[in-house]
């Protein structure tokens, strides 16, 4: 079948490959619909690694995915030819100590597409367990279908900060993750959701949220949140920039007990004021991936409460998925999430 | 001053009091805009008791009340005449043990409006701690701010509940308080709500919410969370009936390990079917009040989440308060709130 | 191989048998070394079944068990002929929604040893996954390793309250459960534990452990709680009777915001006083067997922080099993734990 | 009254001073009996601040405390004179948004004995609030009143990382609160807790207590965590050291999941590894002093469960307070904690 390759830093094509993936009693084979360009895709197209996952045979690219059930197993239930799908792209061992404890996101063992050495989505089809698969609403296109993945880091962030009604939460970083996860946020309980960055343009999306913003250079998060806030602090701060500046002054903004998600994955180690985390009791709070998050999240898009569409801003057709990736690594202030359909 | 006086049983009048209430310096003066007839007002109208609280001497009812500040203390910041307010009804001791935990509704030396022998707020003005005392943003009329009390039961009920992005609930009993409470678990962050009522005409409000409905009697509340949740069961439900029956099969729709939030105050001990509560280790959380819910609830409110106007179905003047009243202990099916506007 | 079976109501007999099981790769073989005989074992004997689960086939008896592994599956780590080892009772469905939630003693499909259909462990060998197969310590004998089981039970408890260093916790009921539960409970942290009963000779083994004890007939458990609380309340209640009158007044010595644990299962619905419980925002915790407890009742066993000896107060050899299990139906007042020895 | 008064970097004297204390109807009067140094009384004698709290003013030393009750005003029940006693030192604003929501050790309005500008409790006599001030158990004497204090911390520390039976804890260093932490851990429900220092002499006592020590220069603190906890890591690590070096790599030896708390205080921004934790989801803690720990602490060791005597190690009278203070400024290896007797 034809799939999009990454055969070594920025070197991408589409191929003819032959992969043997055996259908189980409870797997599902899945025609692959949308596909949504991550910035870990990006980051192995432009780096060939992140952290300690190197590229070194070629690999599949995309794990942000969407598409039409075409074979069930014999144990499958639920699931049948013709469903319109999504998938989670992480597999943990079922039998580990962290799956069992309910914690499968952190089972070293958990096989996760497109992340060395294992293939990625970016193909016809793919065999999928069954309990990974989920079923779209009729309300939800395959573009949402391929967002969920996303949404489900913004959804496990919220899950994590134990947002209560009407909490104020502070989101830093305007990316699609922090976009994702301040939109997640809303729907989660917020009464208001604040989100900076310094480009004006990321920041114009929130808006139509509903999501309040602060241009990080032109205006004070500080002084905003103090007005909103009346000086008690923001209930809860997703860091969703990964940039250690903004890290190292993180606790100022936040109100005295309350948590500190950080999603944004640094490249080196990031100072961090313990002191006046301790002043605060600033409770952080390191998020990797998901774990249960599929269900709810497809749940909140279906219900209408959480409006992915207007998040893809790029589409391209898989035969053109080249260009895709050249576009998504080199975007437009304005640009969210490019997606590609099959 | 002019104020709602509960005499005795079914006697109720206009009377000009004389209350002395001295302004101390953390203290604010109201003048009395709105006031919600509560469930409790009607029950100790008719019944001049609630469990062991009796009314013994003449008592001033109400306590979901909003106003406009009139004088401040002199240590009162945050708060100035003229100020649009509404009132949290009980004050505990602030050096409680309960209360320094952080757990003020459950403080027994808590001083609550109409509840005997402390005197309501159904009159021209209150002197009331400043600390419990809550500005209403422009967007929020004084009906709305009146309803700030119901909101926050229904709101500390979903804060008990811990609801998790993307839940389904399930509420039982369509009075003000489950119809509240729904609406709560919506904003808090439920993807779906089902609620249930044995009166068909209490549904329909709950319906213009998006709040899916069964009727109790013709339709299967089991079987519609069956299909709802896939077998799964509800992850939380609330009890708003208050009523035996309702709570001896409570467990049945629930999900394994959800929690069983109690709201409704049966007057007789309530069997419970231990051994179904132990086989899915149901959380059972009975809950008294509220505490640190009325900014939450002020912020939901005004940031247009929750939209309380159409809670009041009845309006009168202070001067027709009876009438207010005896309109309360009757209502029509489509009846929910009735507001005393002063 | 031989086994003792229970035929029908008051029938157990020791029985050559042939059981079929398959070792996977997963699985451990055990040969049987002690079997503690639990009020479950004892109800099936006297009454042929518990609740909804009935004995309608022959089925051996025993599920509180400790052994000598004698094979192990390809697969297995970290076990090897020769381990001395204690054995989870209860196997989850690896897939199921509750398992990978991390509440797998909640899966419908768990089978558990010795609950109809599944045959118990009062056998020469088992086979057994190794997952819920655990190492014993040199320091603890067999007759303990089949104890961890009801120390689970006790274990599972107190994580449930969540207790914290310091508190005082009040046991009800002093059987072998509430013993557990009790010694569990001062190991996990509390600094008093408060154990009652209406049979003296329970409560010696009690003080023994440095529990106070309180006669439930002639002495006032409430008095107690006040004196020692100085009028707050216990910081927690187990209840480890069962039984419907200590039910309907458990809410009065607990103070406000506790825990209750329901571990006894009452026969027929139990009526709680719902209001009692909301005045306190009492959280009531109905819970069910144990999940991931066996390692932690283990180490601390193992530690010496929990002594389990002193709870085998009968032993009988496995040809003398009937006599054992007529021994533990007509319990002597200061009989704890009846164990066979294979 | 005499008082150890710090004038200015090391001067100390033991002046006459007169200090005007109102008695309020709720507070008590108490003669000192022994104050602990702590490692802050040290650090404002030799450096004169800490972060930004600066000895401007002449300022009393002292904040570990016990004493006799020698007055008590008309509210204060519970107490009475001749009652032995410890305080705690750190006063909250009752009112503050922080002491309502249970967190009142975040209040930034907090007077705490001994932090400029707040005099110490190293003088004859103090006012002290009853609400703050605990009676000592018969078998408690002033020595562990005082140590009260420090245990309050260690206790603070496990119940934040919500230790659960059978935990294995580590603790990074074994300095007094380090000590204090790990033996809190052991009554809290650990079944094993290890503790690192570079000092080997450090370590000795921990032994006695039970605690498995590490020479973190000539052993590996992470080989002995893997042999352990047969390589899933510690429950739960606490952080006692302040040590830039150590917070770098404290993930490593964390169980997915676990909480790290971080007890000491870094001078500079201590660098992160964020991708560490975050592949873990460690949860990190900063804490600061404590909230409700003190009846909790006086609980424990008046139960036996924590024995604090052997953690006083060098003994002054008050007249010799600056040799005292000479002394613990200059620590022996095995020096724990001085105390100062009044």
């Amino acid at each position: 079948m034809k799939a999009l390759v990454l055969h070594e830093i920025n070197r991408i094509s589409i191929d003819d490959i032959d992969i043997k993936e055996e259908m189980g009693p409870e797997d599902v084979k899945i025609a692959m619909k949308a596909v949504g360009i991550c910035g870990s895709d990006i980051h192995y197209y432009k780096n060939g690694k992140i952290g300690g996952f190197v590229v070194k045979e070629p690999m599949i690219l995309g794990h942000e995915a969407s598409g039409t059930v075409i074979e069930a197993g014999a144990n499958v239930k639920g699931l049948k030819p013709g469903d319109r799908v999504c998938m989670e792209p992480g597999i943990p061992d079922p039998g580990s100590r962290a799956t069992m404890l309910g914690i499968y996101n952190l089972d070293p063992g958990v096989r996760f597409w497109a992340t060395p050495p294992v293939h990625g989505c970016l193909r016809e089809t793919v065999v999928h367990p069954a309990m990974f698969t989920f079923k779209l609403p009729d309300n939800l296109g395959f573009d949402e279908g391929a967002l969920i993945e996303p949404m489900a880091i913004g959804l496990h962030a919220c899950t994590k900060a134990g947002i209560k009604p009407g909490d104020t939460a502070l989101v830093l970083g305007c990316g699609t993750i922090g976009l994702v996860t301040a939109i997640c946020a809303l729907s989660a309980g917020c009464s208001r959701v604040i989100i900076t960055d310094i480009k004006a343009e990321k920041l114009e999306l929130a808006k139509k949220y509903g999501i309040m913003t602060v241009h990080a250079e032109s205006e004070s998060v500080l002084e905003t949140v103090k007005e909103v806030t009346d000086g008690w602090g923001v209930d809860v701060i997703f860091e969703a920039t990964g940039n250690e500046k903004v890290i190292a002054d993180i606790f100022t903004p936040l109100c005295p007990g309350g948590p500190v998600i950080l999603i944004g994955m640094p490249v080196d180690p990031a100072p961090i004021d313990v002191v006046a985390a301790q002043i605060k009791e600033a409770c952080i709070k390191p998020i990797f991936r998901y774990a249960h998050m599929y269900p709810r999240a497809v749940a909140l898009a279906g219900s209408g409460k959480v409006d992915l569409k207007p998040l893809v801003t790029d589409r391209f057709s898989f035969s053109d998925s080249i260009k895709a990736f050249e576009n998504a690594a080199n975007p437009r202030p304005d640009m969210v999430k490019t997606v590609i359909e099959m």
